[in-house]
Order: C-alpha cells, then structure tokens, then sequence
C-alpha cells in the first residue's frame, strides 16, 4: 500500500488530503505551523458532509476520510516510510530549495517528491540534492479534490520511472494528469490561461468592450464548450471535415489575428483599477469571501452533473 | 409584439427559430433553398421534444413553437411587416452584399437587421445601402438556444438607438448579449478563441504537450472554472483582495509570459496533420457526426444543470 505525505497545509494542503484520502489511502500531513495544520483537517471536517451528500467522496464516510488524515508533529515523522511526498510548500525559492534538501535525508529511497508548485519547475529547487531524479511537478488547479486537472512537469533529471508512478497515482485517485515532455514558464494552464488574460485586458484598455463582457463572453459563450471538451475537439467538431478541414477554412484567418495578438503589455496601474472597478460593482471587497463560498458550491454541484451527464452520456 | 423575420436558414437560422418562438414571438423564415428551409424546420421538430423535456423550451410544447415558425416563398413575403429581421446568410461578402442591398428597399423604415455573420463586420455590407443605421452584427455562438451569448457590434454608422432595440431583445429572448463599442477583427469570442488556440498549436508544435493534453488541460481543468465565471471574475477570487492583489502579486509573472507568447505562426500542415492525427485516434472520422451528436445532448443536459445550480446558489 502506498503511503502519502502532504508537506505544506494551505489550502491545497488540505484539498489533497482529500483526494487521497477518498481513494483509501493513508495520509501524513505536515506543517511548520500547527496552525496550518489544524485549518487544514478543519477544512476537510468543514467540507467533507456536503461532499458526501454530493457524491464527490468515492462513497467514503466523512469518518473514514478524517481517519486516514494523521497529522504530524514534524517533518521526519510525516515523510517517514512515505511511498509519495506532495510538497505544498509556499512559493518561494528559498524555501523550497531548503525544504527539498531535508527532505533529501528523510525520504525513502524510491520515494516520489511531487511540488504543487504553479510557479517553479523542478530544476530550480532540486538541483543540488542528493536523488534529484526522484523529483517531479505535480501541479494541480485548486482545489484538487473538485479539478481533476495535475500537470506533471519533470525537471531533465527527473527519472522517467518517476513520471510513469506519479501519472498512475494520479489516475488511481481519481485525477487527470497530462504530460509535459519538458520544463517551460507557466506549464500549460498558466500559458493558457495567460493567453486570455492578455486578450481579455487588451480588449478592455482598448475601450472595445467592458470587463464585465469579457467574462460573459466566457462564461456564457466560450466557456459552455471548454467545460466538457478542449479547444482541440472543439474546432474539430466544428467543421463538417474536422480540424484539418476547420484550419484549411480559418488558418489564415486565426493567423491573422495571432499577429494582432502579438502586442504583449503590462497590465497598467489605471488598467487594472478599471477592471478592479468593474468587478466591485459586482462584487463589494467585503462580498468577496461569500463570493469564494458561492464559487466552491456551484463548482461541486457542476463538477457532480457533469459526472453524470458524461456518464449518462457515454 | 414584436414580429421577428428569419433570412437564411442553415443551422444557425434554425436555432434561432427555437430562441424566438419559445419566447412567445412570431418568426417568419426564408431562405433562397426550399430545402434549407424545410431542413430548418425539421431541425426544430426534431430536437423540440427532448428541449421541452429538459425545461429548455420556456414551458411551451412543440406544438406552439412549431406554430410560430412561418416559412415564407420570398424574402419579401418573410419581411413584411418584420420589426426585427436576423439574417444568417452564407459568410460570402458578396451575397451578404447583395441581400442587404434588396432587404433595404423590403423591410419597414423601422425595422432593425441584424446580422449573425461571425466574419465580417457590418460596415463591409451596409455602407452602400439605404437605412445603413438600422444595421448591426448580433452574432451569436452555436446553437443561440443552448449557448446564451449575442456580440452585438456596431458598424461607425449603426444608430445607439438599434444597438439599445437590439440589446433589449435578446435580454427578452433570455440571451445574453454584450456590446462592443466598436469593429474589431474577430469580435470579442474569436479573440479569445484565437489567444487559446494560437498557445495551444504553440505548444503541440514545440513538442512541450500532446493535443490531447491541451484538450484535458481546458476541459478538466480551466475550463471547469470558465463555465461559470469569465477570466476576470476566476482570478478576482483567486487572490486575498481580488484582482488589483492578482495583478499587483502576477502581473509581471503575465508580462513575461505575453512576451514568449507574442510569436505568432501560421498553423503549418504537419502541425495540423499532427493534431488531426490525435484527433482522429479519439473520434475517428466516421464518428465525428454521431461526436456531434454527443456535443449536443451533453451541451443541452449542462446548460440545464447549470441553470439548475445557479438558481440554488443565487
């Protein structure tokens, strides 16, 4: 049996715990602050009925996930005998660089150190540690236990084995890992999503449409299609010839507008206060934590339909 | 009441038929194709039942939207007496030339035409004609009655007054519609669409991710968040004080990936042949029409969880 340690209790911290411990697996967790520590079981005490009662549990009781949850009074304890580290770790360089060689003298040899890392490869904090080829990203979109999506981003010394055991341990708990072949800035979510941030603030300092558009031009448009299938199968599925007909219709076009699109920007003081302003005529500062409660609810009951459509659908 | 006059009836012009007619108007179509015309109807008889099972026909049977949906011999006949004329003909410039030049001389002084086009801007087809102010592009995403968008876009010389009729009418249909102060190339959802698309043939071409993971990186991932909330909404509540903290924390994190990312490339044939390829090893090409199929039931079973969800969570 594959024994889990989840180094770093944030809030991905404790959402992994979750994803774990629904799969059946025993799980340490450790933080340097017990504060940390405690939030993070309390957040799993504090979602774990209603994800339950939506059947994002694996038909686990929230008894039995807390049971599996062991926290640890200190690194050593938590990572000892471990098969898998997720470190979650904040993301600074310095503290990971320091976190990843103690824990070089912890692990066990075959051990898997996995970085929840969006911001850093691998390369950069496990350069100088003794079985640096056991190191990988496991990055994943928070929170874990609602987005299946983990990229898994080795650094060149990674062994190849390590990827191979990370991807099946993702599947096995239920996630979806994809592969990046190498280390590159923003993986590919973040370049992803970067992408259409810098549309979306071009459109906007531009004065050609409102903030509050763009993100209906999303979440009433575009994003109806991305929620179930990729930009890939979705311009397939738009052409009667599928995607090498689609490109041979709207190439040119696309490349046309990819020149326009390459006019990369910093996002201004007075952009950003437009933006800032808009969204808090929707939603007040002092509305914002509600407004986060509100997203975690809809995303668990969407993420449960979309279960049962697919599977109703397959 | 309002009278509504269909001009071109492919697939969008059906779609649109199911929009205003389970809002109660009455909808004249034409299309120079009697075929076309009758496929159009066909289309709305055949996906009526399963759309009232699911709560998607705004309480009306088939029977009654089939009863507001008049075919007409002539784009005269069709446009007599039309408040409001959507014209969804074949994205040729010199056609949507010639039909505007003929709908001036038809169509009551009032009346507004709008157009579905998602290629061209209205000011390349109705600067020659007579009442080019009554003229705008509502362009919608297919199919307008799943997918709620409408990008109403202005030509220089299209009156505030028929942007406002416009804008109001969708909101009645229960569209939801964004205005773009001005032309652009490829509206606001194909800007969007552009960014992703041009990062995601980036990285399959670079050899950093499959298309296929590109795919599940939007459709487990991103894209989980999209389906509810836009771009700027998601990072709003992804930082402690909303998007003035994300982009002062980011921002520069943004630019320097908007930099790598300003490097636009023609879709070559082997990168196409290479997604095609991925492609295809999911849905061969003798299964894209039953794919579609899928893409439609399981667009129609989402967009009705989704209200579902939104309305308990209001």
């Amino acid at each position: 049996m594959t024994k889990i340690a989840l180094v770093g209790c944030g809030l991905v911290g404790g959402s992994w715990g979750l994803v774990f411990a629904r799969a059946g697996y025993e799980v340490t967790l450790y933080d340097p602050s017990p504060a940390s520590l405690q939030a993070a079981l309390d957040f799993v005490r504090g979602a774990a009925p209603a994800l339950a009662a939506q059947g994002l549990l694996n038909g686990e009781t929230p008894e039995t996930i807390l049971s599996r949850l062991k926290p640890a009074s200190s690194l050593a304890e938590a990572v000892s005998g471990a098969d898998y580290i997720q470190e979650s770790a904040p993301e600074r360089l310095p503290i990971k660089q320091a976190l990843y060689k103690e824990l070089a003298n912890l692990v066990k040899p075959d051990a898997i150190i996995a970085s929840s890392t969006s911001g850093f490869p691998a390369s950069s904090f496990t350069g100088e540690i003794e079985g640096r080829e056991r190191c990988v990203v496991a990055h994943p979109i928070n929170p874990p236990h609602l987005i299946p999506l983990v990229e898994i981003i080795p650094a060149p010394w990674t062994a190849p084995a390590v990827v191979e055991r990370t991807d099946a341990l993702m599947r096995a708990v239920g996630q979806v890992p994809i592969r990046l072949n190498r280390e590159i800035a923003g993986f590919v979510v973040n370049r992803l999503q970067s992408a259409v941030l810098a549309e979306a603030f071009r459109l906007v300092e531009d004065g050609v449409v409102s903030a509050t558009d763009v993100d209906a031009a999303m979440s009433e448009g575009l994003g109806l299609r991305w929620f179930f299938m990729g930009p890939f199968e979705t311009i397939d599925l738009n052409a009667q010839g599928g995607v090498a007909d689609y490109c041979a219709k709207l190439g040119p076009m696309y490349y046309d507008l990819a020149k326009e699109q390459a006019d990369p920007r910093p996002w201004s003081e007075a952009l950003v206060a437009t933006v800032e302003k808009q969204r808090r005529a929707k939603t007040p500062a002092d509305g914002l934590d509600a407004r986060k409660a509100w997203r975690d609810r809809c995303l668990a009951a969407l993420v449960t339909a979309k279960r049962k459509v697919l599977k109703e659908n397959a």
